[in-house]
């Protein structure tokens, strides 16, 4: 079977192309596992990609029309759709998120509409959908009310996979990730970015500013689990999704101090010590809009799980990311 | 000052014409109260329209964008957008659903952020935005999940509504209208249209099928309170809007019976007796999607309100529609 992958070429994409040739297989349509044939990964750059014959790269901007009819075919059986214009980006040029986030989406449905087979279509979506006057934990009812503009692309593609599934379209899986980290690399223009940078940066030996005050609360998961879901997400058959297509995944809700307590903990004072407050409103604006307390029942009932701890995070990045080594 | 209303030539949209030309001024984008110069309406037709200077007819497609040029211009400072393709219409023809009410939304809000001037922008939406696994009482922050394309449009249109207006490009007011009772002439497209079936046709002397069960519960509003609900939604300043820009109505829960019970009460067993039960699975289907308990609690706030009794709507419909005479 033939795979599609957009935003292949971002930290998340990369790791999942890494996985999916890991292991193998997935489910097609009706269910049964056949052997992953090819994998179409699609990004602006595809750089650290590995060298695989299974892996077909086209840097290429999804946004374009002709490369979405490049990267969905009439062999395509899955779709893992992760491209998008971050929080800051998308808050940034309005135009610009709306056609990346909204309309490609919509076009990438479109395309796997007509490939009559109800390809399986899998959507990074976010915790962003939530924001502003909410009830003090959220369940998996409580109505989305963004307060960015991505938040609200992202809300608005999850409407349109789940009617696309119920008509029969696409067999459609949103997840909502929770803040990923820790992300390698540079800082991208997420406004979530820091949580990654205050644990990166350290590590790697850089002083490093932290833009929201140490009580701030995030909600947590690590690239492991994140593709780990992705994958999930794939292969549950559609009765277990049933009408609801949308699903905010677990994570772990820890305030910016006790994030640093983990790296103090795990990596000693000095590293610890380069980290700096320095505010950033705008940041800290978004950032306070987002929700950091959730029971997330039915996704803990279909099997997905939580970070044991963020010191296991920590670990890990040290790990996959990092070659086992930090600058102490 | 100018008003733009779509779908002016519906039972709502004449409604609102009357009344807002009977009212005579409405708040500008500063919150002024300002004579109403001229209502721009229109619609794929618009008999029925009040004869008035003030007001200009254009029967044409909203969904064209040259018409969108037409309707909305420099000097609008109102838009009261109506038109739709409603339930089973936008059932039976995706692509005309998305584009009718998806967008031709978005294409109404990219004109009416371009004036520059941040316009007061009035949406229907709809109950529709609800449906499948719910609590059993919804509250203001319950999130819509529909089973409808026409529910997940209006839901979009919300989405995109409160952005917009977060961004600062309108000032959007969204309300999710009960069904409305009672439509007079024909039956539309809409699933719910019987609930105005089962009481305007016997009135008129005509015997009618009910589509759903007498225990079916519906979630109703009247013509009278709607129009109000409009034009006080217009009329409430930005600051008590706040960031949520989407709110429930509050309506009456009645089930068929007792909607039938009132119909007897204010009419007589004779014409009660004109209801028969047959069912359509088909509507069954749409209907019990829906939900029927609401706790209003912010619209009630606000100081919107439902209609006192079914007995109270039968009575309007027979006043307002019927000139105060039925066929008993």
């Amino acid at each position: 079977m033939q795979v599609t992958i957009t935003g292949a070429g971002g930290f998340i994409g990369k790791r999942l192309v890494r996985q999916l040739l890991a292991k193998g297989t997935l489910a097609d349509p009706q269910g049964a596992q056949r052997p992953i044939e090819k994998i179409l990964a699609c990004d602006l750059t595809l750089a650290g990609l590995p060298e695989d014959p299974r892996v077909s790269k086209l840097e290429a901007d999804t946004s374009n029309p002709d490369v979405i009819n490049r990267i969905i075919t009439d062999q395509t059986s899955a779709i893992f759709h992760l491209a998008a214009i971050v929080s800051v980006g998308a808050e940034e040029d309005f135009d610009l998120g709306m056609k990346v986030n909204r309309e490609t989406t919509r076009a990438l449905l479109e395309r796997s509409r007509h490939l009559g087979k109800k390809p399986r279509f899998v959507f990074a979506s976010s915790v962003a959908v939530y924001g502003g006057e909410m009830p003090p934990i959220l369940e998996d009812h409580t109505a989305p009310t963004p307060q960015t503009s991505y938040g609200t692309q992202k809300a608005i593609c999850e409407l349109l996979i789940s009617d696309y599934s119920r008509k029969g379209f696409i067999d459609g899986r949103s997840l909502r990730l929770p803040t990923i980290v820790v992300r390698p690399g540079k800082p991208n223009k997420a406004a979530s970015t820091f949580a990654s940078s205050i644990i990166r940066d350290p590590l790697e030996g850089r002083e490093v500013s932290c833009p929201v005050p140490a009580d701030t609360s995030m909600f947590l998961l690590s690239p492991r689990k994140v593709v780990e879901a992705f994958i999930k997400a794939h292969e549950m058959p559609s009765e277990k999704w049933g009408m609801i297509r949308a699903l905010q995944l677990p994570g772990l809700t820890l305030s910016v101090r006790q994030m640093l307590q983990a790296l103090q903990e795990v990596a000693g004072q000095t590293v610890a010590n380069r980290v700096r407050f320095v505010p950033d409103p705008r940041i800290e604006k978004i950032v306070y809009g987002w929700p950091t307390a959730f029971r997330a029942t039915r996704a803990q009932a279909l099997g997905f799980t939580a970070d044991a701890s963020m010191h296991d995070i920590i670990k890990a990045f040290i790990e996959d990311d990092l070659n086992g080594k930090f600058v102490s």
